[in-house]
């Protein structure tokens, strides 16, 4: 029997999270390759179920299944992806362990500063404080976002070929982008249009956004 | 020409850092495997040069080299670490993807819950509003962790066997420990105890804190 490939995602979402809920990463992957996935579709506005926190602990999406393995995390998921395909992952060790870095720096080194200052503006905007911690967390966002523009300098891809790395880095500087924080740095608005100008990421796009229901379910 | 293995890592940090730096999940890989490792001791007082910056484009520690490979990211390198040995990362794929799984998870969904808040406390506890952030942020690092006591339950180790994952955790969670947050979960709290005990983990810690000169270099 075969196990299609899996991927769980959300049926419905407030319209500031459409396109950037992270099965996107996922789609944009199997998308580069190729590679046929069903979307298992979850209820975002209801706590998940056991049956669904056994597949993923912290009831985020994506999870992953396939006929070998049930897995989660995008950026466990993506390298799992890459392995097998040299135009996720070069199969080089210099350069596949370049892209890795690269892929953990997207998510332990640069998403985490964005991610806490984005949730300022969209959770926390209603307390009285919110500006102010903006204000001083950010600079601290900006130097990474500088020390990635002088890293990436004139390279089309962070670690040579376009790899997982790229489509970790490029979802992360969404966040970026969507503070007006890539701006000052021509070289990272330029990776990053690149990166949203592939095909495969137009059309992982179109599938997260086209599997969205207008309205939230009915409580 | 053998070229040792080596991990970056600073030569002075203030108190609160030190067995913090996150060179120490390297340091502990090396010695569960019985890997030998020289540290690049690096003045954490002064911003690094160009010379580092192309080994680790953030300024942060540790990089890696060996004969083989030069990368950065303490989560890519323990996935280079484990590919090699399975006393770090198991070689079945269902484990050893569930184990990577893990180790991102670490990294991506529970770290920066920890971090934001600890950096609250150590970073901007002059501010005016830094305990009311706190007390706002604070639940969501709460609600991480006991996700996190759940999915964990009677295991001893997050993957099966002891792995990459539970030193990227164990050492994630000392953040937690640091704020008194581990308390309210005596899995947690049992399973941090596991990971601290491990002899490796006690030669990683008193290897860093060896490398620390009592005074920062002078100026």
């Amino acid at each position: 029997m075969t196990v299609a490939t899996k991927v769980s995602a959300f049926g419905w979402v407030p319209d500031f999270a459409r396109g950037n809920v992270r099965d996107l990463r996922i789609r944009w992957a199997c998308e580069e390759i190729g590679r046929p996935y069903e979307a298992v579709l979850l209820d975002a506005t209801h706590p998940r179920g056991p049956d669904y926190l056994w597949w993923q602990p912290f009831g985020q999406v994506p999870a992953f299944r396939d006929a070998d393995v049930t897995m989660f995390e995008s950026g466990a998921i993506l390298l799992y992806l890459g392995e097998d395909d040299e135009r996720l992952l070069p199969a080089d060790p210099q350069a596949r362990w370049q892209a890795t870095s690269w892929l953990l720096a997207a998510l332990n080194s640069v998403e985490p500063f964005l991610g806490s200052l984005v949730d300022m503006r969209l959770f926390h905007a209603d307390q009285p404080w919110a500006e102010e911690a903006f204000a001083t967390l950010r600079p601290q966002a900006e130097r990474r976002l500088g020390q990635l523009a002088v890293a990436l300098g004139q390279r089309e891809w962070l670690a040579g070929a376009f790899s997982i790395a790229d489509i970790a880095m490029v979802t992360v500087l969404k966040i970026a982008d969507s503070m007006d924080l890539l701006q000052p740095h021509p070289v990272l608005t330029d990776y990053f249009r690149r990166g949203m100008a592939r095909p495969a990421h137009a059309r992982a796009l179109a599938a997260q956004l086209g599997d969205f229901s207008d309205e939230p379910p009915v409580q």
